[in-house]
């Protein structure tokens, strides 16, 4: 495969203009948007208009005005559209670590079960969040290993909590299937989605999911530290009350009352006063969708990743892919295994292509169909084969580690 | 008392300057600093450069080029300077209600006592989040009237939360006194700074206060929705563990292991992702008062609301004023009570005069110091006798409720 293919590629790719929505930078190569998203085009002016004329000339009107006050509901409908929910099922609020716990909480009150459910390796503040909810709730956390998942949920099982797309090998579960596994034993099962929402095809509804989380900052571009979203389904909404029962989840949040009365719907979610800021940049993110579904990002994400893999094999063979060949399996982040890993993430970011590290020894690297062009691509792994073949990653300097990697 | 003796007093006031760090609107005057601080004319730049460069254009590399990362502990340093505590004991993370949650349940469990006991009408989040709380924890929840709360602190007590400042009358409590006499009978304090931090001088390492939570966007003009932050006295730092175990909270959140082991230190109380965005806008907000002592604002204010007082008993008598005359016993804020405190607000709104209304009767005004003139005061006097004068607050557009008010 060539370079001259790679542009065939993209002179044919019918959604290649959306790369304008975004602020690339020249000379990067950016393969790390399911870490954190590019920078929309409109954020800034967004963001401009926020802080200088809502916040700096309307003041506190901009509640009302500007809508501030229904940002959470309103964004979080333009991510309900993204992971196949209905409007007035999602919500933006807090981080996803928060949701997750509220969620876990309300949910494990609807059932004696004693277990909850996850599994080994699953993304880390998951876990420790769910070890939290478990001591809080009484449960007992079941950390059982990925293949182990299915059969082992039975009649203890009160909640089921599973990470769709994996942060690290992109391995995705089957989320029908293990929703309706789930169901069938009696057991709740709360998705995160952080991997998944605005990169693969989600279906809550039509495949039964009935609570999620999922993050703002990586395909859903919403900036760093963006908002996160939760999704619980409709006629499970009136039945859990978060743990977290903040005033913004109050059906009256202005009448100022001692006793708590959680707003119908899934506002209640809500905890304390919706950050603006971040909200608004979430909400350029989203708007870098418009007009586009998620079913075509798609077919040229599982393009993306089989040129990727395709060249990464034949110019990169000392790099394991550890991602599931089978795009039904898998996510849109692509990871390789080397025990020198970190190196050469190192010194692809000294040339310009930006993916991640994830100890011990895994190269993580995202192909994020909104901006990325199939010559990013093939550029990518030509300069990976080079550090490759120069060993260049044993510069001294690639060795340093920093807090974060 | 005249305008000229308004401008008198600006003229010798060598605060004056500090309200050049502001965006103020023409037209404007702004009492309502204690619901959303003033744009700080630094953030506007600050946020351009964090969303146009550090977002756009150095990407994931700005968590640790720019210190996005460190910005929880450097942002939580700023605030210690102006609570009396320690840098490392002061951290900014999620919202209020979030924070008090998290404060409330790991406090809960070094004790077997009962009862967490709290003030009737103190501000709704904190009783909502108190029950939730109180509720995972096995315990009863206490709430009432100011007047009793010194008695009823007893061998039963196991959490005395308290807001320090009042959110409606300004009432303030002793914080010395009331964290004595819990200690005295065994139990910890919990001490809501929301209407305090940036207004008020609190000494909480002087008056042996031990944990307190408080909020971003109002007096330290962090932006709406600002991050909050919590305080966790040094000596109880290792014995608290949050019930939010997310991964920033962790002694090692990029070793990515399944098991949990809590930071050292403050840090621990961080759950998930820091918000870039909204920490940036606090730690601009927070800039302001560089330079200025606590106690030099708390001079100015105690004479801006000594003015404000004694000009609305004489031209606006109508008006009630409920907050405590004894500066010793108040915070920062005024607040006066009428049948009709909604529309007089709207029709002061609609006049420049911007403060706000919290249900049922009260209008409440905010006398920040760090950018109110004392001929803004005169000035807000003066229309609102006219107001008042002229009854044009019973013109129907101002009885208009919207959802926020």
């Amino acid at each position: 495969m060539t370079l001259a293919q790679a542009r065939a590629l993209d002179a044919d790719d019918r959604l290649a203009v959306l790369r304008d929505r975004f602020v690339i930078p020249e000379g990067v190569i950016y393969l790390d948007g399911n870490s954190l998203g590019a920078l929309p085009r409109a954020a800034a002016a967004r963001q401009r208009e926020l802080v200088e004329r809502e916040w700096g000339e309307r003041l506190i009107r901009s509640w009302n005005e500007a809508g501030w006050i229904d940002a959470p509901q309103r964004v979080g409908a333009k991510i309900a559209r993204l992971i196949g929910a209905r409007p007035h099922e999602v919500i933006v609020a807090d981080s996803t670590s928060v949701n997750l716990f509220k969620l876990l909480v309300a949910a494990a009150a609807l059932s004696d079960r004693p277990s909850l459910l996850t599994e080994a390796g699953n993304f880390h503040t998951d876990l420790h969040i769910a070890s939290g909810a478990a001591a809080l709730a009484g449960l007992s956390l079941d950390i059982v290993a990925r293949r182990e998942i299915e059969t082992r949920i039975g009649p203890d099982t009160n909640l089921l909590l599973l990470t769709h797309v994996h942060y690290k090998s992109a391995e995705r579960f089957d989320m029908a299937a293990l929703t309706a596994r789930a169901k069938e034993a009696g057991a709740l099962t709360i998705w995160d989605l952080s991997h998944s929402a605005g990169a693969v095809p989600v279906w809550l509804n039509e495949h039964g999911a009935e609570l999620a989380v999922g993050c703002g900052y990586k395909y859903l571009n919403g900036g760093p530290g963006a908002p996160a979203f939760l999704y619980v389904a409709e006629h499970l909404q009136e039945r859990l009350v978060s743990p977290l029962r903040g005033w913004m989840g109050h059906a009256a949040p202005f009448a100022f009352t001692d006793d708590y009365v959680p707003a119908p719907g899934i506002a209640r979610f809500l905890a304390g006063t919706p950050p603006v800021l971040g909200l608004a940049a979430l909400e350029s993110g989203l708007d870098t969708f418009d007009g586009v579904t998620i079913n075509a990002l798609w077919r040229k994400s599982v393009i993306l990743f089989d040129f990727f893999r395709g060249l990464m094999a034949e110019r990169c063979p000392g790099l394991a892919c550890i991602s599931p060949a089978d795009h039904r399996a898998r996510g849109s982040h692509i990871s390789f295994r080397h025990p020198h890993a970190f190196e050469i993430c190192q010194a692809l970011i000294d040339a310009g292509v930006i993916g991640d590290f994830r100890a011990p020894d895994v190269l993580r690297l995202g192909l994020t169909p909104l901006y990325l062009r199939f010559e990013d691509v093939w550029r990518a792994v030509d300069i990976c084969a080079d550090i490759l073949a120069s060993e260049r990653w044993r510069e001294p300097r690639f060795a340093v580690r920093g807090r974060v990697t």
